[in-house]
């Protein structure tokens, strides 16, 4: 059995002592007889599980008590339609930062469901290569909340700071984050924000989880009509069990959170494995002749680190070599071309040191 | 490391086969260096998983090739908002068959979406003890189709027949199935159906998973304005990869095809080896003095079968002393009470063996 290292942007890498962990309840969760995936959701050793993930979650990000954490479906795609629903029900428009292709996909969605959204700010006219500052940041006068996108994964973006979310007349309307991508890679202020989502399948476990940690005073101004299902309230009252929920993704996402605590040592730990992570990839780039990634320093993402290699002929030849080397899932999006390293919690030092030096070595033989 | 026999409703037990070879695979899929659920939804890998698992399912159930099959995420109780969104887009109401607590979830959702449901036949007053036959169904003037629950979880009733959704006229709409517990269970003729769908953690797979099959000609009749992941359109056209899918869990789901294929030798065996399990346990319950079933004969379901103690304070020790001999989850659902023995495919017939022993041993002891 070999583990090679895997830069896939999502499904994503998972921490390998989370698999084998997995790996050995398969069959026989501690004595029980049965796998988590066999458990009842309502039964008492599925709800310590869930429960215990929730506040391994809690005590990792610091959670405020009056933030309730949803374990839910459909990924974070759902939430682009479950988040208008549930906070226009008093009318408004909801604004958004435009930096990309998922915050796009989001403004889409708003649009599609309510004929309309406006966009705050954008990042389209510098080609998504620099974010806009919290300057560049005008709500419409109806702006119902303020919807960003932490981290995009294709562009290889990532807000520097958390905007505020404020009127010209000084009002504040919620701040809602897409988070998918970079949740869980360092500390955060979760009083910030109003609403934070994030689809499990890049730092947080399997896809098809969605985790939404939403503000208490949030959950009461939903629009009437909308499918129940992704009605926050009803989710937060049921335990995220208004249905069955995705019970072993859950599981594994607790395992994650575990792993983060108690391997890793905390976000604050993470944090400077990222930093460091990503500062020798970005540095191995810029330092190269072959190798480059267009986006603003302040801006370049710590999770998803885009490149193009200077001669785009190279580009298969790199791939392949790279996959023999034991270097998988390199290949950048097919809307960007080039090269994509995604470098997420669970992809560790050493594979980004493995990284790096097939570069060196690619350019060498090769640029 | 213990197996221990599981009679969960679900999410339900799994066939160990199944869970031994996702333990094996679990670090390393065939060599490939990762797991299942670190691929990228669009590598070749995973695509090939994809499509052997649906190609598998259309050989099971013999599914036409009119019909296409989606992989998607919400539990059946998001497809209670998915149906009627993608079915009255041109008007008309939904129609239900009113059988129990799911078919009744079904109707409440069409109704809160769409402000109307009508139900064309009901076991209520029968106490939800007998099914309705055919001729007790009369479809409303406007309907747009007719939704039933083949097999209610939690009552315990499974309709011995497909029922016809015909006018008075003679004009045929299309039929919808809620098939949750019941699917793969045995041979079906899904040429009677326009949309068959069922939850996973049944017969299927993990919980968070979703199958649908939909007929070609109902992919186009779609309500404007309504989540865009629901449509089926969309997800048909997308290979359900509209967004990222529940990877594991949808390998997981092709790994119990291939155990149904191979292991079991189809659905033909499948529902020999059903049918005897439930013949044996609904015997055991008909020829005792301590248990009793109380669904009409023709309409008891093979997959879940509840019972009653004849002493309701013998509960607490029936299930105590059952949970000793390692055979778990027999209580019965709360809205219900007594017992419930859920004996989906992956109950072994060894397993309804143990659990008729039990109780006839129990009978002697206690009764």
């Amino acid at each position: 059995m070999t583990r090679h290292f895997n830069f896939c942007a999502g499904p994503a890498a998972m921490p390998t002592a989370v698999l084998d962990r997995a790996r050995s309840e398969m069959k026989d969760y501690r004595g029980y007889g049965l796998s988590v995936m066999e458990m009842s959701h309502r039964s008492s050793e599925f709800i310590a599980i869930a429960e215990q993930a929730e506040q391994d979650l809690r005590e990792l990000l610091a959670i405020p008590d009056n933030y309730r954490v949803l374990f839910t479906q459909g990924g974070a795609t759902l939430q682009f339609s479950a988040v208008p629903y549930n906070l226009l029900g008093q009318g408004g428009t909801a604004n958004f930062l435009d930096t990309g292709i998922w915050s796009r996909k989001a403004i889409d969605e708003a649009r599609h469901l309510f004929g309309a959204a406006y966009v705050a700010a954008s990042s389209e006219a510098d080609s998504h290569r620099v974010l806009p500052r919290q300057e560049d940041i005008v709500l419409s006068e109806d702006a119902a909340y303020l919807h960003y996108t932490a981290n995009e994964t294709i562009g290889g973006l990532e807000f520097d700071y958390i905007p505020r979310a404020v009127h010209p007349d000084g009002r504040e309307v919620p701040l809602v984050c897409d988070m998918s991508s970079s949740m869980l890679s360092g500390p955060l202020d979760v009083s910030r924000f109003g609403i934070i989502y994030a689809g499990a399948q890049k730092n947080i476990g399997p896809a098809g989880l969605v985790v939404v940690i939403v503000r208490d005073d949030l959950l009461h101004q939903a629009c009437a009509g909308m499918p129940s299902l992704l009605g926050y309230q009803a989710l937060a009252k049921g335990g995220s069990m208004v249905n069955t929920p995705a019970t072993y993704s859950w599981y594994l996402a607790g395992l994650v959170f575990q792993w983060l605590k108690h391997d890793v040592g905390g976000l604050e730990a993470m944090d400077a494995i990222n930093t460091r992570k990503a500062e020798m990839l970005y540095s191995a780039i810029d330092n190269s002749a072959l190798y480059s990634n267009p986006i603003a320093p302040q801006n370049r993402s710590r999770m998803n680190v885009p490149f193009v290699l200077a001669d785009e002929r190279l580009d298969s030849l790199f791939l392949q070599e790279a996959e023999a080397a034991g270097l998988l899932n390199l290949k950048g999006h097919r809307s960007v071309g080039g090269m994509r390293a995604s470098i997420y919690n669970a992809v560790s030092e050493q594979a980004v040191d493995a990284l790096i030096s097939f570069m060196a070595d690619f350019e060498q033989r090769r640029g």
